[in-house]
């Protein structure tokens, strides 16, 4: 149900809605759509973390990320009457001053044509638009470079990001 | 009206209320102790902040940002009917795999004192009973040492901080 639901919010109708702020994105392969709607099917979600190889996770708590999160952007690829979940991001906020980001992922078969870099301009526009000021992220080592060139900045100041680990 | 609310719900009673899991911690000078009541008075949080020389903020944002917060823990000492609030901090979540901690603060003159750690302990353990697992935040580079002593590891597998500012 939810992913019908979903698709249809996102394609059913032939004039983009203000509140999904969808926006067409020119591309070799088909139309690329984002979304703000966050009835998104956590299973095709869960297929696409997969597919980089991220472990799986109880679809109950994807599910209750998902509603918790401050914005969840999803990326998708219509092809005639089909449509694919490429992409995702998600950020926790105060709703004041600052918004972390998770779950960034762009689908392997779709990397390498600017569409992660089209994912993160729409996720801070988004912020932006709500007037976060302070975006930060914890990038994995490989992707600081693409991180860096969106205007992100490791280390700011000195300051580290840090993570608890049971003792 | 929120100060004495606030005062009222951490010492208005004699016995702790499990809901604010108050916990009375020895110390030299009064009685410690925490509240998770979101209900703070944010003037007299905006002076703790001032006091270790953080910039002030709107106190609108602030109290929005109390609001949409995970957890809020406070720290209060009591000495006889008097209480002053001596520490804070907040954690933004997804409620289910993730919690960032942001404004965690200990005035000046109750530093070096253990203050700080039990804060920080009392923290944890909030976050441990509501099931979440990765605890993040962003150390200013004096307190590395601090949080890496209560099993904060900083960039963990090479997972480096990041913050975005207008290009």
């Amino acid at each position: 149900m939810g992913f019908w639901k979903s698709i249809f919010r996102v394609f059913g109708t032939t004039e983009p809605t203000k509140k999904n702020r969808l926006r067409p994105v020119p591309n070799q392969n088909g139309q690329i759509f984002f979304s703000t709607d966050r009835d998104i099917d956590v299973y095709e979600l869960e297929e696409l973390c997969d597919a980089v190889g991220w472990s799986r996770r109880p679809i109950r708590k994807v599910r209750k990320a998902i509603q918790h999160s401050f914005i969840v952007i999803s990326m998708w690829e219509k092809r005639g009457t089909y449509s694919r979940l490429i992409g995702f991001a998600r950020a926790t906020s105060d709703h004041a001053f600052n918004a972390t980001l998770w779950d960034v992922v762009v689908h392997p078969e779709y990397q390498g044509k600017g569409l992660g870099k089209a994912l993160m301009k729409e996720t801070i526009k988004s912020l932006r638009q709500a007037d976060i000021s302070n975006i930060s992220l914890f990038a994995d080592a490989h992707v600081v470079e693409f991180y860096r060139q969106l205007g992100f900045s490791p280390d700011p100041e000195g300051i580290k990001g840090m993570f608890w680990y049971p003792p």
